[in-house]
């Protein structure tokens, strides 16, 4: 089919994939945006997947302190080189996550890095909170649904992006290495609100 | 003796101490003024430490990007009302102390925080570098000193300030709560730089 000029602008500036990508996942997905977004969002997640192994210990230190002073973030971000660091994509990237950490107070980066006492500690009281009588394939299924949920809510690269619902985090940056060419990481972060607020 | 409405106004600025106090101050100094501002420090002191006690909730997080953006600092500086947080001074406080732990990375806030380990790491490290064949009560007190230049580089309540070098951070802290009428507190900072920079 015949993809319009103005439906590829669109699709380059939501997914920042080249034109010809775009076209492409255009065709294939009969013109429907959504689905060539999601064409191109797996084809950005192949890209990534190669680049994930690559050292990143260039990047930025980014500060966001919300209105009013009471509660800021700090972040550092990594990629390949200082030529992306100063990207204006890559800095709208350190600036988001760094808003993302004040806004929604991750405790861990990614899963893997929240201690395996306090992944016990939360099955076990979500074990309490559904009570006796549930055959125990059920209840490891349910507690299997509350562990992702709960890493939804703790861990930064799981949360939903602020700005944008339909975005996971781990998925906004993979779309920045997809578009920027290196990996990119966050390497750490650390927030601080006044007490009571 | 008389003492001048401009040596006042420049003992004001520099220690924003009341018109009174200055005179005073000038007047028990026979008009030093270097004199007159130890005079009123260790009135600040007195002061202060009347009001160390009090809780102290309010106040800010401040960010310090260095430019380039490979270093950063996050700092909370508590006082005790939203109406002292707002205020100039506290807002300079907040600011050139965030850009000191970029600065100078101290890695605790006061000698207390210092963990016992480290310090008899630190003692023995400097014992070692002594050598032998000193009598036990001499190295003792070196080791004393060595100690208490080791608190003054990694303390940030210890430090030099990086704006004024006959200053040490906590007499400047102490000089803004005698200043300001509050109790003020470092609560926390963190400090982020890129890696080999």
């Amino acid at each position: 089919m015949a993809i319009g000029i103005e439906i590829i602008r669109d699709l380059r500036q939501r997914t920042g994939a080249g034109v010809l990508d775009c076209k492409k996942a255009l065709e294939e997905a009969d013109g429907d945006i959504e689905k060539a977004i999601e064409l191109l969002r797996k084809k950005g997640l192949a890209i990534a997947a190669r680049k994930a192994d690559r050292e990143a210990n260039e990047g930025l230190v980014e500060a966001y302190i919300h209105p009013g002073g009471r509660l800021g973030a700090l972040l550092e971000l990594n990629c390949e080189t200082d030529f992306v660091a100063r990207t204006e994509d890559f800095r709208g990237l350190a600036h988001d996550l760094a808003m993302q950490v004040a806004a929604t107070n991750p405790q861990y980066l990614t899963p893997e890095d929240v201690p395996s006492e306090v992944l016990e500690r939360q099955r076990e009281w979500q074990r309490e909170q559904l009570g006796g009588g549930k055959p125990e394939e059920v209840v490891e299924r349910i507690l299997e649904g509350k562990v992702r949920k709960y890493y939804q809510e703790v861990c930064l690269l799981e949360q939903t992006f602020i700005r944008d619902e339909g975005l996971i985090v781990r998925d906004l940056i993979t779309s920045k290495i997809a578009k920027l060419g290196e990996n990119i990481k966050v390497r750490r972060f650390a927030r601080f609100e006044l007490e009571g607020h």
